[in-house]
């Protein structure tokens, strides 16, 4: 028996990487005020459906359930958003500013950085017209790279403004039911010979791609650009409004973010949404919106490749698994006695870890070693004493056993662990 | 729109739970070495059959992927225990001492304290037959409960032995393929009137009542009690033998933790499965095990009720969803310089907020309250000077703006937070 395809076992090292992801997620949405929420893994095939079109259905994960209802595990969770926001928006001040971190599944061909499931981060600003929230959005995007150690040396912003082109395209007299075909074919110009794309513009393609070839720019791409170089962050952006985003829903600013090698799929993205929780709701609320998602995979690539991340990444796996103090119990008469002292320490709040049947102490002292302990406390002919090895320094000690919890206490408040 | 029945949203408040659940679970297993592993949420429909019969569909979310793949949404842990166990057992040391936090689903008829999806953490030891591994695992699954508050006047945990009945079983000289039928009369007897029982034991109807009035006993219960007793935990564990658990893969000691008030559904449940891995794997690897599960729902409602639980639950969610210093912007010409200051102290870890358009400073400070921040720091006239407002003691001083990130220092160290 096998995982499904495109599903993943989370063994204890790949399991400490994933809890390591969350706990920089969480901790950096926090620093920015945004408080968590999450949804159901499983949901109404319609609501889905309502937001994407019924195209959508042929890459979920669908079904029929026992009570004759059409659903599907979660492709994303901004229809959610849309859903918990109607109904419940009246018990928050605005602008909401939430996230989750939550499980996402799409019935796809597999590739590198993209299985049948991930995690994925959501941030969200509800409520705010405001361009301030687009920045800030964006700052806290960048800032939960950095707290993985990762540089302006390795990942990059895309910005681009939806407007910028819808502007163009007012100008350009080209009536407004065709902008959504134009803003794709702009979308996959990266992706496509020049020729291609230059067939399918048009009449377009003379001023498409004089703005390709100058950069475009707008005053409201520099004031973005502006506005996160007023917090240090101007060197994590570039403005390239080749990037439009594929989702028809954005209405304004949009941005992908990259590996800077450009080895890698996209590793975030977002934007504005303004009226999207309108259409979602049948109108019964309508609210500007704006957000962006990053999912585990990819992250996880570029983590391991960078030295600096890298390094970062294994000091957390390691910590997360290692046991601050093994036991070692030298004479099976003193194993009741220890067991007392290890319940002791264990409410205290210390990791604890001992045999669970009689092993030589040699052996048990490599198993302190192995669980990454930071201290040993043998229990033997020293009795009422206890001997006190610290396994870093190589130094050990007797200390009387009702001295015991004071000088475990001085030993991580020295060492700065617990 | 609305969530499928049996499935929640998680407000704010709501996750913040979620998450102080999860942080106890977690936080306690480390403390005796157990490391955090986890399993994919789809897999095979056959991996649940082959555990526990064809019946098992029904109760399912299970469905047919677009690859014609049988697979349901998982209901429980063990089968992807075994498969993963099976598959990597050589690469651990034995025993194993793994836990897993995640969400199950069963398409069942909604009750209290039971939805059709529900949070779980799952306790495993594996690979060790001694019976200090059940003490161990009945250790932790009681210091997991006081950890939220609880006490022995909350909540029991019930333990009986398998082959305490099959010694009985054999005694009596019952054949060996008619004991599982009496395994599940014991079980629901607790359920059912006696007379009922008393049918269908038949012959065997008088000693077992016999042993329910005595209150059964073995050296075995007797000892694993004393070893809890040893740790201090003997007011937290009853021996109850009518306990034997629904289901046929147990092999030695089984355990229910109830409400001591017997209002709720039970909080966890487990025991000793020593040939389920076996079975499991083909033959492939066996190896003895046991392990418990305590789901989030039945725990949630206890909690609540408790007034010391529900105290320290009401404190986590304060805490998880408060700021640390909200930057009220007096004037709007000090935007710049007070969004410099709030990227400075987001890097040192702080959770800043501010207004992200101009605001009255009443209703910034309103803004501050309702964050839970624990200072205000003022960018107005004052500067080149910063006023940093104590919001829990109403205190206020004015600092240059250079020296802001050593004051901030100073108030958290001493006030104790962050």
């Amino acid at each position: 028996m096998q995982t499904l395809p495109g599903f993943r076992d989370f063994l204890p090292e790949d399991c400490a990487t994933r809890n390591y992801i969350f706990a920089r997620w969480r901790e950096i949405s926090r620093r920015y005020g945004f408080v968590e929420w999450d949804g159901p893994v499983l949901e109404p095939t319609e609501l889905y459906k309502k937001k994407s079109g019924s195209e959508i259905v042929d890459q979920l994960f669908n079904f029929i359930d026992k009570g004759d209802r059409e659903v599907s595990m979660r492709p994303e969770l901004t229809p959610t958003l849309a859903r918990v926001v109607a109904a419940h928006e009246r018990a928050f001040k605005k602008p909401l500013k939430w996230f989750s971190i939550g499980q996402f599944f799409r019935y796809e061909k597999q590739q590198r950085g993209r299985l049948r499931e991930h995690y994925q981060l959501n941030c969200d600003v509800i409520g705010e017209t405001d361009f301030a929230a687009d920045i800030e959005l964006i700052a806290l995007c960048i800032d939960i790279l950095r707290s993985f150690g990762l540089t302006e040396q390795d990942f990059v912003v895309r910005i681009s403004d939806r407007e910028f082109w819808t502007d163009f395209l007012q100008q350009q007299e080209l009536p407004a039911e065709r902008w959504e075909e134009v803003l794709q074919i702009i979308d996959k110009s990266g992706r496509e010979p020049r020729e291609k794309t230059e067939e399918k513009l048009g009449n377009l393609a003379g001023p498409v791609f004089s703005i390709f070839d100058k950069g475009g720019r707008s005053g409201k791409l520099d004031r973005l650009v502006d506005g996160l170089g007023a917090r240090g962050l101007a060197g994590f952006v570039d403005i390239d409004v080749k990037i439009v985003r594929g989702l028809a829903y954005y209405t304004g600013t949009v941005f992908e973010v990259f590996d800077r090698a450009g080895k890698l799929r996209a590793i975030a993205g977002g934007g504005r949404y303004d009226k999207l929780i309108g259409q979602l709701s049948d109108g019964a609320v309508s609210m500007p919106a704006l957000g962006f998602a990053m999912g585990d995979v990819v992250l996880g690539e570029l983590l391991g490749e960078r030295a600096a991340s890298r390094e970062k990444l294994e000091t957390a796996i390691r910590n997360q698994n290692r046991i601050d103090i093994y036991v070692v119990i030298a004479k099976e008469q003193r194993r009741a006695d220890a067991l007392e002292q290890i319940q002791e320490l264990r409410d205290r709040g210390y990791r604890v870890d001992y045999p669970l049947t009689a092993e030589k102490v040699g052996k048990q002292f490599q198993n302190a070693e192995n669980a990454g302990a930071r201290i040993a406390l043998l229990y033997g002919d020293e009795w009422p004493q206890v001997k006190i090895k610290n396994l870093d320094a190589r130094e050990e000690s007797l200390i009387p056993n009702d001295a015991l919890l004071d000088s475990v206490a001085k030993f991580f408040t020295v060492s700065g662990s617990v």
